[in-house]
């Protein structure tokens, strides 16, 4: 059976969400479910689950990491062997094969710097990188990197093409996923110094490379993987979050101003908006993979609510069972016999 | 009387919108206009247009730049002095002191280089930057670059700012500009390595600089002016014009396939949402300078249409009477002697 490991003090309402999606999951998809964290906040929550029957075990672990965490002072935390933080202790799970995957609701950057000083990189690898998923016109895309690395080199583009091609077949059953470069254009030629140069890598990787693409490419579903650096990535995956969310206050705005005609035409609408709803909430997502750490680790956004913490183990446990870290290693090692 | 100069083999659908935006100008704001084109196909639009009474005048262009024009080729047709592209007439015309702004909604590229080239930049200027308008929560903000620019240097981007902020104080009636530099998170310290070297030039600048911002805080309308690299900007921008776009067709498509009754919701929210449809549609906005370029240079969208034209000139004539130039070239002599 599976074992995927929970932070119980990730989300931002940490641990309701966290515990109730986790059971949920347990529930629903027949994996193992390891809690951590401070058992005395976790007790009360699975007590009310009706978990008793179910493969649900909590590990105790203090201490808790924030999103004051950051900078040196992390980096000793992430690095101090007998770390008693929820992530410390759950990734070690992870690292000391007690559990298959590790997933959290936490700070993204505290679990992706625990994560790699514990688990340390699949040989080859120079960074992990964060591959979170965008709904597109048709489906959705493997986009990364999008923060662990705001400044990159080519190969480090090529390995998170590599990664993310690897991950999108594996985890997610793209037969040969299409590779994206994102750029300031389509053609061949655009791009910043380092999109010109990862462009020929990536062009001769044996990757299904579909050249360079702009947003609209991307949203219109026309590739499976987009790579980027995690400056721009960033950039993309927020301004894309903040210019749904505006468009999407100033409709409900306009209708609750517009009058009761407005009113009646938004109540009209709102049971055929659900499927755009869902498109845009992060919880049908889960959690994105850190890839390229030598152990599954899922990072979810810090509002998650239960549904995404359920959606995140499904996914841990889709890559679990598909071997991603296995086949992430063998890529990496293939491509790097090719210098 | 102020002149403009417009590009009428500009927009896609040339020289229609072109000629009949830059006469409603001419009649609405009391500009003078002058139509650079060929005149074979300037005449019958401008015959229609009743503008014997208006200061309304041709000169004639024979060939003109499309979106084929890139590269050496370009550099080669932007730099010849007797070149007969309308862009290259059109922008000779402000050098030569017979007009005082170009508009053009034609290839962004071949307008920026051919201004580069005939007009040189501003003393002091190391390289022009686009910089258009933004839809905000709350209003609207300057973005500079948006691609004119894909590598940069922290000084490029402190006088981005500069510019950026004279821009939006000038020709836009912004008191004093908050200044936010694009990043990958608001705190101080966040950023790749070009933001962590600009945002001291920044602190120091005298400017009314607000900090780091993410997408959240530029469309939420925290700053006036934004400043990125051109890749980062490009990214930036088209990101955001794909997502409202994909919003918007799901919605409608929701709409459409929900039955008779979303049918009718939609009807009735329609004219709730007109503003929102304004607020998007970026012939609100007219057209974005160059700045930089030693002369006033505005583009549009290749998709401007007749009112896109007709704004262009209006944003055209308020940096032509707030005397742009002048302030930046002010400006950028300032912050260079400050060294």
């Amino acid at each position: 059976m599976t074992r995927i490991v929970v932070d119980a003090m990730g989300s931002d309402d940490f641990p309701v969400p966290d515990v109730v999606g986790a059971v949920a999951a347990a529930r629903e998809y027949g994996v193992e479910i390891i809690l951590v964290g401070d058992e005395a906040k976790i007790g009360p929550v699975l007590a009310a689950q009706n978990a008793d029957r179910l493969p649900v075990r909590v590990v105790h672990a203090p201490e808790m990491l924030t999103m004051e965490d950051k900078g040196m002072a992390l980096v000793l935390k992430a690095r101090r062997p007998n770390s008693k933080n929820s992530m410390a202790v759950g990734i070690d799970l992870v690292k000391n094969g007690e559990a298959d995957a590790f997933v959290t609701a936490g700070n993204t950057g505290a679990a992706s710097v625990t994560a790699y000083f514990r688990l340390g990189t699949i040989p080859g690898v120079d960074r992990p990188a964060l591959a979170p998923i965008f709904p597109t016109a048709t489906g959705s895309c493997v986009v990364t990197d999008v923060g662990a690395n705001p400044d990159c080199k080519p190969e480090n583009l090529l390995q998170f093409a590599i990664m993310g091609s690897i991950y999108a077949q594996k985890a997610r059953g793209v037969a040969s996923p299409k590779v994206g470069l994102i750029a300031n254009g389509e053609e061949a030629g655009k791009g910043n110094e380092l999109v010109k140069h990862t462009y020929p890598l990536l062009a001769e990787s044996g990757l299904n490379f579909f050249g360079n693409i702009e947003a609209k490419e991307l949203l219109g579903g026309k590739v499976d993987v987009a790579v980027t650096d995690g400056f721009t990535g960033n950039v993309l995956l927020k301004s894309s979050e903040a210019v749904a969310k505006l468009l999407m206050d100033k409709i409900k705005e306009a209708i609750l101003t517009g009058g009761l005609l407005a009113k009646l035409g938004g109540a009209l609408i709102k049971p055929s908006l659900k499927g755009i709803r869902q498109m845009m909430d992060p919880s049908e997502y889960g959690a994105a993979p850190l890839l390229g750490v030598n152990g599954l680790v899922f990072i979810g956004h810090g509002r998650s609510d239960a549904l995404a913490i359920k959606n995140a183990v499904r996914v841990a446990k889709n890559a679990v069972e598909a071997d991603v870290i296995e086949s992430i290693r063998s890529a990496i090692e293939k491509s790097l016999q090719g210098k």
